[in-house]
Parts: C-alpha cells; structure tokens; sequence
C-alpha cells in the first residue's frame, strides 16, 4: 500500500471525475465518485455484514474487493470482512486515504479492471436497495453538544428567561454532556415511544405513562477515527485529523420528560431510548472541498479553543415528516450545518482537554442544528414553539410534536459543481408505546 | 455443569465454614471462603491476563483451573483466559453461581483436591501482593445515580437554595446521568489532576488552569450481569437478577470546573478525566446475608419504581486520605451503603424504563453515599462544607480539597459473624496537572 500525496487526494476530489456506474454521474446522487462513504452491509445472499461503499445506487463490497487482490491494505488482514468498521479505522489516516484513492480508480470511468469483468463485478456489487444496512460502527462512547447558538437561545428563551436565553457558560465552550451510547440505532429502525415520569401542570405529583411531546433534534455526528490517551489533550489544531468522518443524527427527544427530569444532572431517559445516524460515514476528505468559515465568535474563545483557517462546512440539511398513510412527506425545515457556532475541531479540543482520553468509533453529536430563520430550526420544539404554533402538513393536518406512524427523515448534502456530496438519509417512523 | 439449587447456595455462606487456605480465615480478611469475588490478573510470570478469584491474601487462577478440568462451565470454551469478565458473566447466573458453589467446595477445609497437590496449587495460586490487576470487565456503559437523599440535600444547600434543597423530581425518581466509560480506571492507576475553565469570583470571563477544587465521591457501583434489549425495561422485581455484583467507585469530580459547565445539560469534563473502581467484583450472592430494608419511602413511588422485601445491604464504607510522605492515613468519612434512599433495583427499573437497553458489563455508580451525620458525608465537599471547615489530618496539615500526592482511598466491607466479606480497596494518588 502506497501513502497517497496531496494530489492523489486532490484527484479524488475533481469535478469532472465521473464513474462508469451511470448512476453515480447523476447530479443529484448522494454518491457520486467524489464522495465514496463507508458503511457495514449485508444481504440475502450473504447475511455476514461486511464493509462497503456506496456509489450511484449500488455498494461496493470491499472485502470482496480486498479478496480479489484489488484493494491493497498494510497488512494482509481483510478487516473490511468485520460488522464494523472500527479495525479499519484503527489502521490510521494514512489507510483511509490510500482506499479512497484506490476506490476512485477503481470506480472511474477510464479503469477497465471491474468495468469489463462482469464475473467480479457480479461478486462485489449489490444495489443499494437490496442491501441491509447495519450500524457501520461500534461506538465505545457518545458524546453530545449543544453548538448551535440558535438553538440554545430558542430553549433558553421557552425554559428559562427570553431576556437572558444563554447561559453565561454557553459562548466560553463547546457544552455537551455524555448521551447513552447503547441505544444508538442505524437508519430504519423503529423507534418507540417512550414511557416515562411526566409532570402535568394540573397535577402536583408526576404521571407515569406515554411521552405527550415526542420531537426530533436535526443533528450531525462525526466518528473518531483516532483516539487519545487518557490525560492527553488532543490540541485545536491537531483535532481534525482525529475525525474519521459525519453522518447525519437525530437525538430523539421526549419533551415532556425531558423537563422534568434533567435539572440538576441533565436529559437521561428522554434521550435514552433511540438515538439514530445514517448508515454511511461520509469522510472528512470528500467534505474538503466544502469547508468555510465558521461564525465569528465573540467574546474570542480561551486559548485552547483557538485554531486558524476555515473549520465549518456547507452541508445543507432538511427535515421531512410523513404521517402512516400518506403519499407525500413534507419538508419541514431547512438549514445548514456552516451556522454551527462550535466546531468540531473546538468541540473535540474541549472534550479532551481535562484529560478524557477517546476511542476508535466514539460518536460526537453536533447538537442540534437550527439557523436563524423559524423555518430553519432542528426540532419541533422550535418550530412550533412548544406546539403554540403547530405546522401544518402538505398531506392534511399538523403537527405540535410528532404522532404515532409519523416517519420522520432527516437529509444532508454538500452542494459542487455539477455533483452532490450527499448523506443518504436518517429515517426513523415512531411505533406506540408498550 | 450442575445449576446449583438453594441449599447449595446457602452452604457457601455458612459463617463456619473455613478454608484450608489460612489467610482466608482471618476475622479481619475481606476474602474469606464465603466472598470469592471475581477479577482479573496477571503476573511477572504470565502477562496474559485472566480470570481470578480473591481468597485470603491468594489469587486463584481460574483459567489454569478450569484447564486442569477442576472448574465446569456449561460450554468448553474457558471464558477463564480472557482479559475482561464479560464473556464468562454472559453465560448467566445459573453458572456464575455454579462456579461459586464449585469453588467454595475446592477451597474449603476438608476438599483434598487442591489442598494436597502442590504442583497444581503452584499453577494455581499467586499472591495478591504479587498480582497485577487489570479493570475486570469491559465497560460498554457507564451510568451515575444521585441516590443518596443526604448527598443531594447537602450539594442543593450550598449550591442553590438552603430552604428548598432538595429538587422536586428528586423524591420521585432515582436521579442520573450519563457517564464516560472510557476513563474509567481499575485502582492504582494514578489520577492526572484535570485543567479545564474556572470561573473565579473576582473576573469575568473564565480563565484556564489547573483545578483547584478536586474532590472525591464515595460510591458504590452494580455491573450488569443480563442485559436487556432496546424498548424491553426490567421489571424493578425482576431487577436484581440482572446485577452480577459489586464494586466500590471513586468518582472523582473538579468542583469548580462542575460548577461553572453544568448548566443546563450536566457534569462533563469535571468527571471524565478519571473514575475509579475496585478491583474485585463481589457478588449479589455472596452479599445476600447482608441485606436490610431500605430506608422508608415518602411520598410512595410510582408504580413502575415499587418492589416488597429488603433490597438495601449492609455495607460498612470509609475513606482514608494519607498524603504524600505521611507514613499514617487519615480516616476522613465512614458512613454505610444502607443509607442509600433508591435501591439498585429501582435505578435499574428507572434507567429502563423508556426502553433504554443496558448490556454485560455496564457499570451504573451509586452516587455519593453520605450518611446523616457531619462525619458520614461522601465527598471532601460535604465534609469541608466547600472548604470553609478544613478537614484535620493526624499526620499534620488540614484539606479543604486534595492535594497532589495525596493518596484516597475507599474501604468497605460487611461485617458477618466472625469473618467479613470485604471490597478491597480503591486507592488512587493525585499526581500534577500537565
């Protein structure tokens, strides 16, 4: 396995780049050759989960490929024959990178090895839709921010005082708290209501019973694709190259429990029961060509939360919501992740700057994502106002916060010229309580 | 492998029985014959970690047991010679109670198999002293309570509102939050102090440095023995079936760092840098004679969080502070677990019953264990009331808060007739901050 250069990842990344998998050359696939996401597959032919990549509307197999002698790796070891993707990862930047650019070749439209051999490429293609998508990652721990400064005056304003909405805390660092690693589900799963305590206004003592204000947090999350030891910081400038890749999350949220139950420790059980991400990695190399500024932060952070450059990116982002039965989805907000006041590099650099050491696959959710406009914010919640202002859907009624059979799709995507570096989905519908 | 039946059981906790291990009959020996608790160590000899038991001032080697076919399991794979419990916990407790009953008999009085082969003890035993011991299992999740009504009274009246200390939910539900996992470390391990932001009273803005609160938290710890899966909570009845056992927990906490980042979402750096826990697991089993009625619960639970019978125990607890140089430690709290308002089953009951999954393995803390009285408190926060009462040392010199170079450690033991079935220790040394 060679180390790729600068300008073999560059190439990796050229507009003009096509594949000759046609339907990757669409310009509005989420994977064109440009992109080349990873996630763990499976399918009825082969219920072993294994690591693909997904390109146009199919998934490359990469242990098929690696089996084939076609993808070169430091060590013999297929680790893309695992359920997950972390003993990949571990093998460190320099593997990742030199994949990508193999895969690039291997996929462009000029390379005739997989092309012409309708023999491999039977082995190691399957279309997307007919593959089972797993968690791609086993994820030690997660971690979630509250980054975006939209969101955490809209809550401060709902919750505690619209003249003082942020706490003083809030613009000195990344806040974020440790979320339940277990209950994090791919794309597609299930997700049921939650029972828990709810304190009624009427009542003096809490009720226990189905969560009333069941709602979504429009989030990204980005993996570590290189720890740290414990009592060794990772440093502001250096935080980026520990970030393997994002995928897109929504931390379900009960409300109604939520309030009642995290002061003085934080939300537990109204986050506990699902939290969901997309089942593709996408890397931080293919969202190079997307990085920008970062909001202007004031006052100047500490120190240790400095770092020079552009450290946001331009990843467009929806939400749509579609009730049991109905034809159509509707989109019920749009915004971006560049408005997130906190970067990751800031957030990682925060995270371990007591000493918290991180792992291969931990998971660090952005918070939620709300802009500036009311039709751009994360959550229900926000959107209509604690169900003060209920949405009304293309299909016929509205919604305060969401309804049993509700299937809610989270979408993101990185807009080039000509191409789209997209995210797939994160769709979850919402089953009743038990 | 025979599932052991009650008589069985109840055999391994006769007081009179002894072993022909003399240590292990020590009136003061925290391993006697009815406590075998379970850890994991290795040796100068063989680096390989392994499964062990604690018996007298011996470690049994159950891998080299099991090897020599002295120690059924239900399947021939030894779970024994592997560097973590889990994967012997996971065969369920039908056999975590036939190894105990099979072990109780190898090492008792009159069981010549052992007692009268010397190479095979030679194989066998290492001395404690000279036994490396690791983590004993592998923490997927780590959960904190606030289960102590004492502890939570005290924090809520030096840091809010004297009058109304005690918040609301607080009597209604066993109070948590998610912990970091990964820094979870097995006694010994020296604790780094943590730099994080301080907010000192005479500036505005934070500063960054070196914590200058540090404290301790006297808990206890339950490690999941069964788990549950997503969307399934545990009955607050059936809860103790899924607990394998107990350890003694330092969660170390940077009172000022705390103080200035957790609001509104919770403790974060001010706990990850480090918590510790005891090294040997001491069963639900083996402390079955020690078990007491809980305190009385006012108002009553809900529903959801009721159960009959006693499900305290009786856990003498204490901490001792030496500091660096000081030939003597300091006793500086004793207090008892059976203090604790929330039982372990109903945290279980309360942590799952939205649907959150737990798995073997996970680690859920008591929360600091104060007792009533002002030498009982769980943490140098209590028993200084914030500094302003420092604390005497017998070997000279008073604390308000730690020190580098002290040395805490967290004792605990229950007191049976004649032999007591002890924790161990749970030591750690603050050393400087980077």
């Amino acid at each position: 396995m060679s180390i790729p250069n600068h300008s073999d990842l560059q190439a990796t990344l050229d507009p003009a780049r096509k594949s000759w998998i046609d339907s990757a050359n669409d310009a509005a696939c989420d994977f064109p050759i440009q992109n080349l996401p990873f996630g763990v597959f499976s399918t009825a032919q082969q219920a072993q989960a294994r690591v693909g990549v997904a390109i146009g509307d199919q998934v490359a197999d990469l242990a098929a490929l690696h089996a084939a002698g076609l993808l070169r790796l430091p060590a013999d070891t297929n680790v893309f024959a695992r359920s997950a993707l972390n003993d990949f990862i571990a093998l460190g930047r320099d593997t990742w990178r030199s994949v990508r650019v193999q895969l690039s070749s291997l996929l462009a439209k000029e390379t005739a090895t997989l092309r012409d051999d309708a023999a491999l490429r039977s082995r190691v293609f399957t279309k997307l839709a007919d593959a089972k998508l797993h968690l791609p990652v086993d994820i030690p721990g997660y971690t979630d921010f509250y980054s975006s400064k939209e969101h955490a005056t809209n809550v401060g304003a709902m919750f505690r005082d619209p003249k003082n909405a942020l706490l003083p805390n809030w613009s000195e660092m990344p806040i974020c708290y440790n979320g339940r690693a277990s209950s994090v589900v791919v794309s597609g799963t299930p997700v049921r209501r939650p029972n828990g305590q709810l304190k009624l206004p009427d009542q003096e003592r809490p009720v226990f019973g189905a969560c009333r204000k069941l709602d979504i947090e429009l989030e990204t999350g980005f993996i570590i694709g290189r720890g740290n030891a414990l009592g060794e910081p990772i440093a502001c400038k250096d935080a980026e190259a520990h970030i393997f890749g994002i995928v897109l999350l929504n931390d379900w949220s009960a409300r109604d429990i939520q309030q009642w139950e995290y002061v003085p420790l934080g939300p537990f059980n109204s986050k506990s029961f699902a939290t969901t991400i997309s089942p593709w990695i996408v890397t931080l190399d293919a969202l190079e060509p997307f990085r920008v500024a970062q909001p202007v932060q004031e006052p100047q952070p500490l120190e240790y939360l400095r770092h020079s450059g552009e450290h946001a990116f331009d990843i467009a982002l929806e939400v749509l919501l579609r009730p049991e039965g109905a034809a159509e989805a509707t989109t019920i907000a749009r915004t971006n992740f560049k408005h997130m006041y906190w970067t990751m590099a800031q957030q990682l650099a925060h995270h371990t700057v007591g000493g918290c050491n991180t792992r291969v696959g931990d998971l660090m959710g952005s918070g939620t994502i709300s802009g500036p406009t009311d039709d751009s914010f994360g959550s229900l919640l926000e959107l209509t106002w604690n169900a003060k202002n209920p949405l009304s859907l293309g299909s016929g009624g509205t919604r305060g916060f969401i309804e049993d059979g509700d299937e809610l799709t989270l979408a993101g995507w990185c807009q080039g010229e000509g191409y789209r570096v997209g995210f797939g989905v994160c769709v979850g519908v919402v089953v009743p309580a038990i």
